[in-house]
């Protein structure tokens, strides 16, 4: 059996007794490393709140190892039970579809233990979450590369008055271009955009279509490491978020829509005008 | 200090361990009985699953009870921990924004915890959640009450290629008519939208309108007690989806817009002509 297990946002106490008890019962675990585990208080080699927790040890799986040796995972997780835990839920911000298709393709059994994800933990903010229009990604520009097709999916959800949720672009492991060029494998640095740099862009979009889907006076809502103890909600416009510290990562925004009164009586707790704006709900 | 600690889907192990150790510290703890509970394998004198985990007593707060007496409940977490508990996640499809935005006015502090909800959880059929988008609800249709605002937005959706969640309409505590007219109050039995209920209103909106938004051969997820153990996903057209049997509530359905490759592998497994439709992923 292969468990993929949703380990929630926070830390290793969001996982849920489900399973915990999965996790517990298997031979072998591994962690995906796709998304930050930065967000999850955890470094690369600092499992150990986690292995202490499950009493067993925790095997990292990059975006490579994953790719590469996915037939071995399954082939494991046929004669024994084997878990795959997952930052947020199985199946929220990042997906494990290819996963679940290729094990039962191979006849293994799957089973999800479903958690919170940011997909839906930005409800905390008081804008209802079926008001939410098509989320967008926003990656991050270099200077050749400036994909935008998120500025139609964003002026899309603002003329129906629908809130847009924006994921902000993470790199991790990514080949340095001289290594490509080698054909040695050394990776840049971890990236994680920041509120201030999606607003950055967002702008440089809207100047460039000129089609006024937002302007610098366009509420949202800014989150930073939603779900943790830590957590950061600032509601303000773009030309206000530009200007808060909303620390470590991960980051994401929310592009308001047309509020109704108690979404407003909401987010009025979380604006910067409004006093402090709050840390917790 | 109140705490909202989401419960998940399933049953009582669904709960995090940092909800369970809020529950743990509160002096009192409350159950909402909005939304089913029956869902969660709970019948409203049947607590005692969740007051055995938990080792006190619950307390189940009905509409009325949140809505008369929110000002007692938030007094009593104005001088110690008071937890309130919520079928998935508490900013899932019922909003609980009110009691928060009451809490925060009388200056008593809250604390969110965060699980799974309907809202993520059909991620697991493998449509990929930033695909969708805004989530309608299917009221039940009366002899004279009709509503179909339903309908211009998944006609809107199906058009971008968007995958549209519809939630169904569950009626509990509703007063009777004779109740209402003699200001005595007697309550109609619960009702829970089934998918072949909603299916059926969806058919006959479409053959009021017209406008072609969908038909009898569009594909659909259906899903009854997502995230349960004896969950049911199906996909098939909505014909297909009326000749199945999907059991006890709740029921919920997704009308697939346009589907990757990966998405279409994924939907497969849930097929009714691709073999057994699964009950679990």
């Amino acid at each position: 059996m292969l468990y993929i297990i949703g380990l929630g946002l926070g830390n290793e106490k969001d996982i849920t007794l489900r399973g915990l008890e999965a996790v517990k019962r298997c031979h072998k675990v591994y962690i995906e490393a796709y998304t930050s585990l930065l967000s999850f208080g955890l470094s690369s080699h600092g499992l150990s709140t986690l292995e202490e927790l499950y009493g067993k040890s925790v095997t990292l799986a990059d975006r490579e190892m994953v790719e590469e040796k996915a037939d071995d995972i399954l082939s494991e997780a046929r004669g024994s039970d084997v878990g795959f835990l997952v930052v947020g839920d199985p199946f929220g911000a990042t997906t494990h579809t290819d996963l679940v298709v290729r094990a039962k393709k191979l006849g293994v059994e799957v089973e999800v233990v479903h958690n919170a994800s940011v997909m839906n933990a930005v409800g905390i903010c008081g804008l209802q979450l079926y008001r939410y229009g098509e989320t967008v990604s926003i990656p991050f520009f270099t200077e050749t590369w400036r994909p935008d097709s998120f500025y139609e999916k964003i002026q899309r959800n603002r003329k129906l008055g629908l809130h847009t949720l924006c994921l902000l672009d993470i790199r991790v492991k990514e080949p340095t271009l001289e290594s490509l060029c080698r054909g040695k494998k050394q990776y840049e640095p971890p990236r994680y955009m920041t509120i201030s740099n999606a607003v950055e862009q967002l702008l440089e979009v809207e100047q460039k279509h000129g089609e006024f889907a937002y302007n610098e006076e366009t509420t949202c809502v800014g989150f930073a490491r939603l779900g943790s103890e830590d957590q950061m909600v600032v509601a303000g416009s773009m030309r206000q978020l530009l200007t808060v510290d909303f620390g470590g990562p991960l980051h994401c925004i929310v592009i308001v829509g047309e509020t109704h009164p108690l979404e407003e009586e909401m987010l009025v707790f979380y604006t910067i005008e409004g006093g402090n704006p709050t840390q917790t709900p």
